[in-house]
């Protein structure tokens, strides 16, 4: 076959438009940053965007909270105070699964273009949630238009298999290690 | 010296307040999307930010220009449509040290909390101007609480030394080459 037709192939093929798997992993910066962008953008175009934030807690996420609200974006927090060295996991575990219902139900709904899964790769890596039977829902049940971002550390294998596109965020330089200082607001939260 | 002084010596250096210097350089997707997180969050919190995007026009940022617009932030566009492809590159060259230039005046200017100096490594990258020169102003010149954010590939190693927090985003799945899908409005512009 001709370079042309396989050119001609590949430019047929890339206008193919379709609801986005995104998922943003690894031990940098940005993960959730990068996800609010995107939400920042659609909502910039007029598209109806929703956050489902998993394990944290609401103070962690100050500035996007406020932000979200002042422009009518749902944002559901349905994390408890969940940090590493958490005791209580049962809890963390129930509340996971409870907000994957929640994402289950919004994701079925149709209402959204963008819907943000924010740090739920760790109910995934705790295996608080079958990865192999989110995947097998999400196939089943994603409107095919529907712009699924899922953000955290950990990102499963199957979940990277699945994904349309996949970026990881390395940790380059930090200034809480290598300076001694502290998160700002507004930056960071 | 006992591991408890030196925590409580971490601790204190961690208190430490100062406007950043943040780098999102690599191949990967979110350089701009995560500084445009941020931007987010920061306007969340009631303070002043703005943009000032160099080398791409205003269409392949149509998304964020219209939210920048509706919410009333300071986005200024000085680049051409210059592509990698470009032959005028005097002419981009020419319009990416006037773009420096409105950079300098809105950094000195002082009103402001958050700068995006968006695809800023560029023009130091292809030597249109001087990394040590640019460095050296900012050393200067950058108010100490303004949190600066410079995007796009190709940090010139000066640049990630100077700079606080940096972030490289690595492309590990990406949906155009490995699937042949569009750029997604909302999601990418």
């Amino acid at each position: 076959m001709s370079k042309y037709s396989e050119e001609a192939k590949r430019k047929r093929r890339a206008s193919k438009k379709k609801g986005l798997v995104i998922v943003n992993t690894g031990n940098g910066k940005g993960k959730t940053t990068a996800a609010l962008g995107v939400l920042f953008r659609a909502w910039g175009r007029g598209m109806k965007v929703g956050v489902i934030q998993f394990l944290k807690n609401s103070t962690a996420r100050y500035g996007e909270i406020k932000a979200a609200r002042k422009l009518g974006i749902d944002w559901v927090s349905t994390g408890d105070g969940w940090t590493w060295t958490s005791k209580d996991l049962d809890e963390s575990a129930a509340l996971a699964r409870h907000g994957w219902q929640l994402a289950q139900e919004r994701i079925v709904g149709g209402e959204y273009d963008v819907l943000i899964l924010d740090e739920f790769t760790y109910p995934l890596h705790f295996g608080w949630l079958e990865t192999e039977e989110v995947i097998g829902w999400l196939r089943e049940n994603k409107p095919p238009m529907l712009h699924l971002i899922i953000t955290g550390r950990y990102a499963p294998d199957a979940l990277v298999e699945f994904a349309d596109l996949v970026t990881e965020m390395v940790e380059v330089k930090h200034p809480y290690r290598d300076q001694g200082i502290t998160a700002q607001p507004g930056i960071e939260f």
